[in-house]
């Protein structure tokens, strides 16, 4: 049963379990306790922060356990705010990492008032080091970045936007979550989090590294445990798990990494053949060897995922029928790229070739399946008739003038469908559907109250060569406004 | 190797080791996700949820599951104090409550204003229900009571405290940890908390049950998980084998409650009658079935512990020389009762007879072994001479007329100790051995800057029969004033 969602959680790893079965006899006890149970639970725990400090290349005393990647995520930044209050109360994060940060970023911003900046990426997802630089003020406390991308796998150039922090003085915080399986974290990062079960180990390990000369108060309760940065009874077994377990992945690392990437490779070069109106996102090169997404034009991500899990394959989407906020991915929604019919593939270690072959054979049926009962557009025209409710006349009233350029000369130049109430992605199927009904140099104007409207209709313009003139209010939704140019 | 500290953590029990071993396979992916691995995984996560309910007495929507008792315990409190807000930013605690619910309630204090109060227990350690009454305030925002001791072991009026708290409107918190394992806690509770370790389960995982009806905001940044109340990834297998192992240790409770009490009396009539000079502290009746403390007059806590590990028990103590701050245990305190030579016995369920037994023949030796090498006196009286050191004549001059009623005439009636930089329990063993020297009428006063010893010379004096006069500020220290009446 082929499992291609590792970035959202990876099947416990072998050692890990061997790991985890042999510590439950010893490492149940408190290590904080003077008698022979506790000092060999304690042994245990000085052990797994040994072998796991090694593996991210920081000190034991640097390095503490908390109960999951979030908690190390919350307690780093937290704790990096509360320390370096004076210098200021800014924090720089990318626009595309992952919800923990953006979230403790954004309660940061509630509860004291300090600044949230965010650093827009490129197409790919990356960010760029000089704009980065720019994002840094006097008042920035802490800066953070994503050692690569969870939903598209773009690594980002964490070892220059360290050393701009460096130079500024800012601590950097990097979230390893999804690369430190495959090798250390390069560069001069002052923090670094990471979270066990996405390199095969147990659930219920987050590590907190904070290099000595970092300024960090603790928030929260007192409480004695792992240096004071992370309160409640240490799991040691699953920690000895995750110790054990970072190590195995990492002795497989550097041959399943060439293996994978070819996977991935296969995956990036054959889906736009086999399948239409597919846009692949994420940095071709610079990228995580176990992950692809792309996005299929006129598909339901939900359906999508449902009709593969019936083919047997477990794949994760960014898109907004997938999500409980119905919003698209904002990873997606910050790379501007299509977010319909959004799939990501995360390879776990070990995946045969076979399984990948399998899924290109399976993939485009699914596609052409979900996009069938959908009454999508077929091929890569336009085409199709106007559904009754996308009528030109009714609606043409509320919506201000959408080309600004158009005259009265142009009205029938111009048709506005009405996809209000309705959800991705049946409102660029519409556009697609009236679109060859507009001559060259007339407008198709879609009425949305869909997130997914204002990302998608602009990246199908982008794939159809067609030019996305802009949104404007209109009632009870926005009004997205398109040239027909070819 | 009999392990006597299960109130600090519990063997894992056998129920809980073949659960975490079962749900390894099916219970690592993202409960969140669409794919069959993340159904199956959430569909463990639900039935966990039910049984934990069921044992707890809540509903499973109004129970959520935390890394730790500790998280439970700060996210509890967190929440009810932010959602209570405009009630006021009283918190009301007993003085003998968990270190997480005292730091919290700190934490809450020094971050808001919000003022604690401490409701003093008595002599057993129990606060009284109209004790309790009285120390709710207007501005009131949470109560926390605990259902037993973990120190001494003493139940606390749960369900009067309850009630007195329903009808000022205070929702009250009851941190279950000691005694969830034994049966659910009755009353008219608001919020209960717990710890899979005290019971046999696995660490890495806590309860938090919160009353329909409580108005409660959590703190810290948004995670959708576990109803918004406890961020991060869950630990499934983990949580799994928690609800397991409770249903297990429940189903056994009743029986084995019996036996260890049985034990535990035992253990409370024979120590006084082997060991001289021992207090046996906590409620006679109204105890936790498998917890008995204990303090010996005259003896290093920590010695005592190391002879006793030599000896192949291993136990707790509350004694100063224990903890890393060289202050008593602050239940200790709060009782009022001796603190050196402190002893705590927590019996796991399954214990023998025969490693009681075995308890009761070993400990009078490893006691007067201790004392032996501490010089301490011998036997239940005074004796012995004074220390070169704590000569009467050099001290004297600083400390104020002690008793306040002696005249020039009593000067040579009385007797200046000097136990300045000397820890717990050489201030009280110098005590003991000068105070034979004074006459009846007579005064001895200890100078020391050891904070075991305001708790344990007035404990002497109650051992002894003899009038503890008073404390006075005195240079480097503070001096006890003891009179003798016999």
């Amino acid at each position: 049963m082929p499992y291609f969602d590792a970035a959202s959680s990876a099947p416990l790893h072998p050692v890990a379990r061997q790991a985890l079965q042999a510590s439950l006899d010893e490492g149940w006890a408190d290590p904080a306790r003077l008698h022979r149970e506790g000092r060999r639970a304690g042994l245990l725990l000085d052990a797994a922060r040994e072998a796991a400090a090694e593996a991210v290349g920081c000190r034991p005393d640097e390095l503490v356990f908390t109960p999951s990647g979030t908690h190390a995520v919350h307690a780093g930044m937290s704790g990096v705010l509360a320390g370096r209050r004076r210098v200021g109360l800014g924090v720089t994060v990318s626009a595309v990492e992952h919800s923990s940060v953006l979230h403790a970023a954004a309660a940061h911003e509630a509860a004291t008032g300090g600044a949230v900046t965010e650093v827009p990426v490129d197409r790919f997802g990356a960010v760029m080091p000089d704009t980065y630089a720019d994002a840094l003020r006097e008042d920035t406390a802490l800066a953070c970045l994503q050692s690569a991308n969870h939903e598209v796998g773009t690594e980002q150039p964490v070892a220059e936007v360290a050393e701009v922090c460096r130079s500024r003085g800012v601590p950097l915080l990097v979230d390893a979550a999804q690369s430190l399986g495959w090798g250390p974290v390069e560069g001069a990062w002052s923090l670094l989090t990471a979270s066990a079960h996405k390199w095969g180990g147990p659930a219920g390990v987050g590590l907190l590294a904070v290099r000595k000369g970092v300024r960090f108060a603790p928030r929260g309760p007192a409480d004695e445990r792992e240096s004071g940065r992370s309160p409640g009874f240490q799991n040691i077994p699953a920690i000895v798990a995750a110790a054990a377990s970072l190590r195995a992945v990492r002795a497989e690392a550097a041959a399943e990494a060439v293996r994978l990437r070819a996977l991935v490779d296969r995956i990036r070069a054959r889906v736009p053949e086999l399948v239409p109106d597919v846009e692949v996102v994420g940095h071709p090169e610079r990228r995580l060897p176990h992950l692809v997404t792309f996005s299929c034009l006129y598909v339901d991500g939900e359906a999508l995922l449902h009709e593969l899990d019936r083919a047997d394959f477990s794949v994760s989407s960014g898109s907004s029928c997938t999500s409980s906020t119905l919003t698209p991915s904002h990873v997606l929604r910050a790379m501007g790229v299509l977010s319909e019919g959004n799939v990501r593939i995360s390879l776990p270690s070990g995946t045969p070739e076979a399984e990948v072959d399998r899924f290109l054979e399976v993939l485009p049926g699914v596609v052409s399946g979900v996009r069938e009962k959908l009454g999508a557009p077929a091929g890569s025209g336009g085409g199709g008739a106007v559904e009754p409710d996308a009528a030109a006349g009714e609606t043409a009233g509320p919506v201000a003038d959408p080309a600004r350029t158009a005259g009265p000369a142009d009205v029938r130049a111009s048709l506005v469908v009405d996809a209000l109430g309705r959800r991705c992605p049946i409102p660029v199927i519409e556009l697609a559907k009236v679109f060859g009904e507009v001559p060259v140099g007339g407008t198709v104007t879609v009425l949305s109250d869909d997130e997914a409207a204002r990302l998608d209709i602009p990246a199908w313009c982008g794939m159809r060569g067609q030019e996305y003139v802009g949104e404007q209010p209109a009632d009870h939704g926005v009004a997205y406004v398109v040239r027909r140019v070819s």
